[in-house]
């Protein structure tokens, strides 16, 4: 059996992770920030978009525990992510990580990653992040199904706030520099290989527009306003194709969705807290 | 005096500079490649752009030697280099800088400054470069004006190459991620202070483009056959406006211009030469 259920539990080697202002820009630039941005895309008063916490934050985790599989297979399920205070220009976290849950969805695994990462220097609690991997053609090893998923709906009414933004033809090519350099989101032959007619845009660069345009709506672009979000990738997004955000905003709660162009939900179950 | 004429000849401390795949990634994006440049925009089959040579190039100058003055006065004048081979995209070279020339323009200093960088592990020459740097305000100190410039002519005829690229409004914020973090290229205030409207491109990042039009045009993208280039930065360029290349072809060298949208050269005096 490849992946093995027993490794639920298992620990990472904690690691360490500095950055400086230049990372926090060059992440800015990928999620799309430009001229209108200044703030995040430059070092002038910088401030640090909070979606920076799943680049920074993630960590430690023991893939080396739940078996062998083939990486190709891993698709990216659900990120969530709870950042406690605006993130500084620069910075080093201690991050661990752990097997939070592995669940036999019959046609694959799926694998519950959770890290918790701490300020280097004070010992501080800056970001926990959940991630949730689905290894496709792993299932059927007898395990849980896991638990239910929450119901998630959105109200009736019309979205609160809606803010589209373009992504670029070359927009996976600035985000993978954040670090995810799979080719799978560069290399026109790999994503015909994994299925795909032409490379496409890394589900969290999905997420860190998206991430944007509720810091925006929700907390007048202050960092220090957002909580937490977390959201489920539900169809792949092409570089170029424009994201449709819309969320519903309940007290200092919202739930959004983002689509593509054709109306689709690309990212969905999405929701977020932030603070008056 | 402030600019000391006799700092001719000087020499600064050699540097070292190292270089990895991704900063020769951002370099590339940074000078407008994307997804139709995959060999210059990812790490597979990688190849440096030329113009990378005055990114990595460029150091040990030894500035504190030419005298006191007021860097925000510095304005590039010409900049020219030569490279021996294909960049790897990883490497070290050691640099020494030197003054080769200081001269009283009247209305400014003209300071010119030469480096040589060797491969820092075989010793071998990989490039040179010169940069003039024109200094505001720091004229009438008496000194000679220096060689005329040599005469600068286009043929008569058509272009043998016509290249057009079209540059982003957020182009230099993310050029300037390759090294020359100057606020001129993207603090509003910081341009108005300095007599602009808005945030101008750097001129490196004009060089950089045309370098890609000549790359094309006269290599077949091919970098070990790219030998040299010149020019003279003439006129600003405002990120988000595309700029044309006309070239013209004498053999293995060829002379050109970069153009704004409103036929305006931006980039002057441009010579190159190249190999078969």
């Amino acid at each position: 059996m490849p992946i093995d259920p027993g490794a639920v539990g298992a620990e990472g080697t904690p690691t360490e992770r500095s950055w400086n202002f230049r990372d926090a820009i060059l992440y800015a630039l990928g999620v799309g920030c430009g001229t209108d941005d200044l703030q995040f895309s430059t070092e002038k008063n910088q401030l640090v978009l909070p979606t920076f916490s799943v680049i920074v934050g993630m960590g430690g985790i023991p893939f080396d525990r739940i078996g062998k599989f083939n990486f190709a297979m891993l698709v990216h399920g659900e990120q969530a992510f709870e950042v406690y205070g605006a993130i500084p220009p620069n910075g080093t976290v201690r991050t661990k990580g752990r097997v939070a849950g592995i669940y036999d969805k019959g046609k694959g695994a799926l694998v519950v990653f959770e890290c918790e990462s701490v300020d280097a220097e004070t010992g501080e609690l800056r970001f926990k992040n959940r991630m949730s991997a689905f290894i496709r053609g792993e299932g059927g090893f007898g395990g849980e199904r896991g638990p239910a998923q929450e119901p998630f709906e959105v109200p009736s009414r019309k979205p609160d706030h809606e803010v589209t933004y373009q992504t670029r033809p070359d927009q996976a090519l600035l985000y993978r520099l954040s670090g995810d350099m799979n080719p799978l989101h560069s290399d026109p032959d790999i994503a015909k290989i994994a299925g795909f007619p032409k490379p496409i845009l890394h589900g969290l660069c999905t997420y860190g527009f998206t991430g944007r345009a509720l810091l925006a709506s929700l907390c007048g672009n202050d960092p220090a306003r957002f909580r937490s979000m977390e959201g489920r990738f539900s169809k792949p997004v092409f570089p170029g194709e424009a994201l449709t955000v819309k969320l519903w905003i309940d007290g200092s709660r919202a739930v959004f969705q983002t689509f593509n162009p054709n109306g689709d939900v690309v990212l969905d179950n999405g929701r977020c807290t932030f603070t008056d």
